[in-house]
């Protein structure tokens, strides 16, 4: 079959692979039907990773069931699925708990919970960036979608994005009524923003400077803060009569950038500390890491963040922290797209061939202006 | 009346100073029969704080109600009361929603939530280690006890540590049969310990390096790991099958010492983001300071505490923090100590008349052995 | 000043009373600006409770604060303010735990906690739907709103079925992309239907078989269910592929009718057991009481219901029921009227002068078409 | 192999039945060691079920896995396991959720979630009282013990009663420093009042009128209340000052006597109502039934229980029903068995050999004193 391959950094290639077989009782064999190209998939393009060369990438996958082991019994060859990004038993005790994100059997990697598809450090899980896609406990891991073609491209959001930016709102311990914050208007920031209105938020702030970005938070409701043309704190205090927001989501992680272009780790953190009011709460999906070797600073190089951690004691804030375990909520975010609730799709700028994942890597990995979120179809 | 008064850096004297009375219709005055000192306390003692010369200082504080303004209707003359250590009006936005601890009306202070009697940047209220005590909004403050004077050594402890320890223990989002790390076995962290036993943690680890104290942590039913000795992470992981506890609390704060005695107010943080397992959350009840003039580096100075945050990231754990709201809890606390399930008394050291606090101070601030915890007797 | 006044069943007549004063230094007094009338009082118009001749009507007011008492420090005169139905004391147990609909301490009737403005058996408090009403413990029942009259409509529905339709989606323990079936479209489960759709449900039925309400609730975005036309319970059972819904709003209370116009206090009751899927839960906001002389079968007279509790247990169903604590959610519910996403105020069908409150009796309790809501303004 | 076999009303045998086999990839077969007699199984052993003639009986059980299928990895030949009483496959929605008492796909029976071993409408399995038990889903059902002997007795407790006790404490809503009524001091209610006070109640009640059960509540230190000398809910009225109890648990069911011995269903219930103060909780896990062709009454027949529900809305009460979702607190317990905490072991009153069955049944079934919780030892 033909799938996107790692081929060191900034290159990827669409080869032929042997195609993914049954190989226990309990595994499915998906036919993608739309695979999305993510974020986190650029962190890999741009070599920043220990992934390997050869890699199948891909984790945001939707499809077709087209075979099942013997021990499969809820989900049968036909369904239309969504498959989250996570590889879970659904048996150890962190998956029993809600936290398939953390699963403490599936990672083979001594030390790491959790395991997902093409993902450096997250097991030997071949990608869905291709036509077919082996799952493992399928029962436990496929999300089933009602058949056809129907809101194929919000559909295609639940297997991460939409999850991930729902669980920073969750974090953050938002609860109808109350004001967030969210920072960083990527993916996941705008779907965080599209969440927290869905959950009854009475004003949600987005902060980036990108003005595509800014324009699609506008367009979802929510109220745009452009920090390339002012303190984005200042802003967001003035807006709220001084006393600051409910919650904030940080969806941005250790990349974060001042708006001259310098990397600052801890600025975000410190923003959210600062526009958060006392007894508030911070969600936390953007990515940061123990190690990082391309770090700026000795502290940042071992995941150390110096953030202002004596004002946000002092705040009595709270903060949680960490990947999405996408099956606390893809079933609700389904029937909420189904009915019409919500439409994550918003966001989609464009739609490829699989062929054409090159291009799709490369502009995306360019933050070209418009490209926003992009599709691959392995059919077209 | 009689009062501790802070003369300067370790230096409190007992002084006459004027009676409180009813200012306000909603004020109580409370004649003291308890008033401990607290390890806080040793902060304005110690010269650290911004703390003025001549307050009377004790926020810890037990006694029976002398006198009531006219909209005093709950709380009558003669009842025996506890006194929450937070000011709080009762009525602002926090309040109502149970987080006394950042009330928005009763410090003056610009910035500042919450406030607390004696306490330096906690308002203009003198404290009470004294024989009288002015409370304001005495129906919503003060907590009735049994007349008499059975349990006063365990109501005592009601004002603030014990409180202070379940709250660690709440923000830490312990459930029944979880295993618990708490670092510092100080009276709050005894307490944390004491109180995650109450609400079924099925093992309790107590990190310490003084003897007295870890003795006081087997008393209680709690596992002693001396931190003197071993490293502290190594040795909760060694009895946990390497998979450390589902929470930790921090009730050290940012005066933290490794074992040599050296400052690092990282270590404690570091040391809980290792201990505690994915999924798992720590609850900071240890004080941590915006502004730290006397710290060891520029960051600290500034409250910026560079700890392992990419593996508490990692490893999707949780964190809350700050000043108890002690009213949340004290009602239920006090019920356990009448029916005989909580014993905080069990770390009261010393019982001293109000005359003999510099004694009490000086001792205490030594850290001299078995001096854990300081009760003063106003009528003794 | 004028006041609405009950002079025996069916009977309310507009007569001069002597203007309130401030009684207690907790104190406040308000001019009403729109007061409204609620579905309860028409069981006190009924003449079916034990509501005395002479009272003053009226629990649902708003207005601007005219004077304060010498202890009243948040609140201040010119504020314009909803004022919540229950009357609290704000110091008690409940009301310190968020329940303020049954403060221990406000109504001095034996055996009873909670109280309200111009209500049978919930306390001596003169009602609002009067130019003037006196409002204890201001500081903590008032609820203060932007100056100005923009939203008077939306802001008049904050004092009782606005919160009290939140409180039934909130004791179903509903959850975001839930399916909700709301029984009653009356004002409260119009409202119960506005709420669950601002907190994220997938889908909400609304079962009434007034076509005027059904229609409203087609306006606000909920299924309608026509119980005159079908068993509801089918029509539900079948838009959910068998399933049922997970959540119930119960929002019609004990004199539920059948098609034909009989009464079964049950029925409402049953229909949610078997309609809620198992695990599911149950609200109940309308009302039932311990005693009604005037019910049809000795069981009811004593509050006794024989529904299908069967079912109930074995489904692994949960309850939650009772008065609303309004101040738990006006604060939320206030902000998101401010910021356009809640509009509560779409059910409004009539607004009549002070004056012409005898009209809005008759033709609400008449069930007249179209009268869905009546508001009264002393002012006009 | 051996097995206890139901053979009609008041009639168990000791005979030789098929050994279980690995039937599907999924399975294990668990080599018995002990397996308790449970309250419910009375039901059928005294004729009032459906269950057929020839049904091997038994849901409380533990033991060693002998074998299992290609698809377990979790669990491993040699493990010593508690099984719990529900069958369920860990992938359908109520599973995932936490509800593996509601699991919607292992009981055929249609209209009816969950399933257990040995038990009326709850599928088509064999019972544990037995050699040997086939576990389905057998890496999501197993809960792993220690190797050895050790603690048997209490671990024999995991698969139902101690749980189901847990679980009515979880679902009255209890919190450190509650006060609670259990009625009924059966094994459930014992173990319910046990685990109220692992979980830090204040002060627990236990009602029953048998002596030797009442005794039992004494020696874990709640307060016993016989209702055979006096009206139990006087009797906690008056020890709790006339407010009554935060909390009830209903450990009693359908078949409540009056003191007289007159059945009554409804009784417990207007109890619980009567003895928990406003905004308490209740939680049932006392079974009740739709169908019950022995009732006294029509309603009864068909479920109805006509409870003072006027006063339970009155008081804004809460209630939660059903049974026990055992994996989600036996991991839990387990711990607190291990480290001392629980030792649910108090009640055990005998141990016989499986031949002994009979003996067994007879002497529980008839209430002989003393014989509170039978165990049979399958290799005795």
């Amino acid at each position: 079959m033909k799938a996107v391959v790692y081929r060191g950094p900034r290159r990827v290639a669409v080869e032929q692979v042997a195609d993914p077989t049954i190989e226990t009782a309990t595994d499915a064999v998906v036919r993608i039907t739309t695979t999305n190209i993510c974020g986190s998939d650029l962190h890999m393009y741009e070599g920043r990773t220990a992934v390997e060369e050869g890699t199948v990438l891909g984790h945001e996958n939707l499809g077709v069931v087209e075979a099942v082991g013997d021990a499969v019994g809820r989900i049968t060859v036909g369904d239309r699925v969504s498959v989250p990004f996570n590889i879970t038993c659904g048996t150890c005790r962190n998956c029993v708990a809600g936290w398939t994100s953390y699963c403490t059997r599936t990672n083979p990697t001594e030390g790491v919970d959790g395991a997902a598809y093409g993902y450096a450090n997250m097991g030997p899980y071949p990608g869905g960036q291709a036509e077919y896609l082996r799952v493992p406990y399928a029962d436990f891991n496929l999300l089933e979608l009602p058949p056809g073609d129907a809101h194929e491209n919000d559909f295609t959001m639940l297997s991460d994005i939409f999850p991930t930016g729902w669980h920073g709102v969750q974090l953050s311990g938002m609860q109808p009524g109350d004001r967030v914050a969210v920072f960083g208007a990527g993916p996941v920031g705008l779907l965080a923003a599209h969440s927290a209105m869905i959950r009854g938020a009475s004003q949600v702030f987005v902060v980036d400077k990108e003005r595509d970005r800014l324009d699609l938070a506008v367009k979802i409701g929510a109220t745009p803060v452009d920090f390339s043309t002012a303190d984005p704190v200042d802003q967001i205090m003035d807006a709220t009569d001084g006393i600051g927001v409910d919650r904030g989501v940080e969806a941005v992680g250790y990349q974060a950038h001042d708006p001259s272009g310098q990397e600052h780790p801890e600025l975000v953190l410190d923003n959210l500390v600062k526009t958060v009011r006392s007894t508030g709460g911070i969600g936390v999906v953007g990515v940061y890491v123990p190690q990082d070797p391309g770090a700026a600073t000795d502290q940042a190089k071992h995941g150390r963040i110096a953030f202002d951690y004596g004002t946000f004691f002092t705040k009595g804030q709270t903060m949680g922290t960490g990947q999405c375990p996408v099956k606390r909520y893809n079933r609700q975010l389904r029937d909420l797209i189904i009915t019409g609730h919500a439409t994550p799709s918003f966001l989609v700028s464009h739609e490829l061939p699989l062929d054409d994942a090159a291009t799709g890597y490369e502009r995306f990995d360019n933050r070209d202006s418009g490209w926003t979120k992009v599709l691959l179809r392995p059919a077209a």
